[in-house]
């Protein structure tokens, strides 16, 4: 996982990460829960903005989160303690050499990883090895080009297409949202149902025009305004007019539209 | 309503427009009922694509059906007849001139009609006038705009702007979904709720792959392309390698997705 992440480690990062967690928890998590006594493997746990849900919707599961990064690990563990979850182990580790054996878990999850990495399907196929057989995996991932908006704007679009190109750039894919079906298929799994999970936002939804429109998705693309204008891929003003914009979207008459998909599938091999 | 209908009158279109509403019809229609006795205008009922749906679910409400064109209303009573429906009644007028009294209905419906006008919100203050306080408006729009799929192809983008370019030309707007909460905001309905309806199609979903990517979705791009050659916003070649592309998102891999936006709104004043 040497892949740059994109999106950074600083402290108002963690913070957006944490507003966007509260603001569509029930959107994404709403239906996943884990039985009694499961092991479920959390794979690429970041600062924990999902790993505190996971904990608290299944407490009697029994959860191992894993991170590249130590310090989001630290992060992570002080979110699931100040939330009072004591069903969560931490590992530092790299995805693809993960110190499991193989089919010790009966669940992977992974959430906001895979569009980070430059061999998604790889990664999945490492996660499928220590799934057990009849284990499942849940992955869930956004897509950028699912975002459009009123009013429509030329710069604002430009602005997510320098995220996008960033991302492409660090090895990743800010548009894999659309190809979760094909990546789980080609990476082994059965039984895969993909469900989009579309975030509409108008100004009859105030807590999302804020949640999500604001403190979510511009606050995204404006955390990679410094990198975007140093790569030469827009000029301060041009960006800072797209950003704008997107804040524009979030006045009386705006509306704002973005897609997740999440993805569910099971292992029924016993060599994935 | 003197804005020429950009799809065109053709059979091929009355067939596509046929395909259209049976694979969709659960997603956009499944939470339209009205009550027995209810008097109920459909206007721009076009080939009656919307209206069979309308007057089988709602068998004990009366429909008036407006459409400007005879023949297209020849076709929708065909249609009518031919389901065995006898609650609706058809009558040839203009939206913006309509042969009805001041809140004289309890319910509009008026869908995928205002993505062709110059003036949609003029159109919805029309509606609301033969609308009796109290009574409620259901508008649905498309957006290309919310088409992406997989694998991309800028080729197949470009195929789709040519017919968002040819109904802008036209007077109209197919980008309007997203902005049916703030136009009937603007046409001062009430209580407005909007939902979006998104068609997300994968290989697992083969009633949409042939239902909405082949048959719905890339049929009407595939119908403007004399339209688009002619007025220089393709070459031919251009514009069939787009169609293809978009055929390439039904083979095994691919993905589809596309957003239809449905709003519900009151009428609580007496003088719209």
């Amino acid at each position: 996982m040497a892949d740059p992440y994109v999106h950074g480690y600083h402290a108002r990062e963690h913070e957006r990460l944490h507003d966007q967690a509260g603001a569509l928890v029930d959107l994404l998590h709403s239906d996943t829960a884990y039985p009694s006594g499961a092991k479920v493997l959390e794979a690429g746990c970041g600062v924990g903005a999902q790993t505190v849900t996971l904990a608290q919707r299944s407490p009697d599961a029994r959860f191992v989160a894993v991170d590249v990064s130590a310090e989001s690990i630290a992060e992570a563990e002080r979110r699931v303690r100040d939330a009072g979850r004591a069903n969560v182990e931490f590992r530092q580790a790299d995805l693809f050499s993960l110190p499991f054996e193989a089919e010790s878990f009966d669940h992977v999850f992974v959430c906001f990883v895979l569009e980070h990495l430059s061999r998604p399907v790889a990664a999945l196929e490492t996660l499928g090895k220590v799934l057990r057989p009849g284990g499942t995996i849940t992955v869930i991932e956004g897509d950028h080009g699912s975002a459009y908006f009123h009013p429509d704007s030329a710069a604002a679009r430009a602005a997510i297409e320098c995220q996008v190109e960033l991302q492409r750039r660090a090895g990743g894919d800010a548009l894999i949202g659309r190809r979760v079906h094909p990546i789980m298929t080609e990476a082994g799994f059965d039984a895969i149902r993909v469900s989009p999970r579309m975030v509409y936002v108008d100004s009859s939804r105030p807590e999302l025009v804020d949640g999500f429109t604001r403190r979510t998705f511009t606050a995204m693309i404006e955390g990679v305004r410094e990198s975007a204008v140093a790569a030469g891929l827009s000029d301060a003003e041009s960006f800072d007019a797209g950003v704008r914009d997107l804040h524009r979207t979030a006045e009386a008459d705006g509306v704002f539209c973005y897609c997740f998909f999440k993805g569910v599938g099971e292992k029924w091999r016993s060599a994935v």
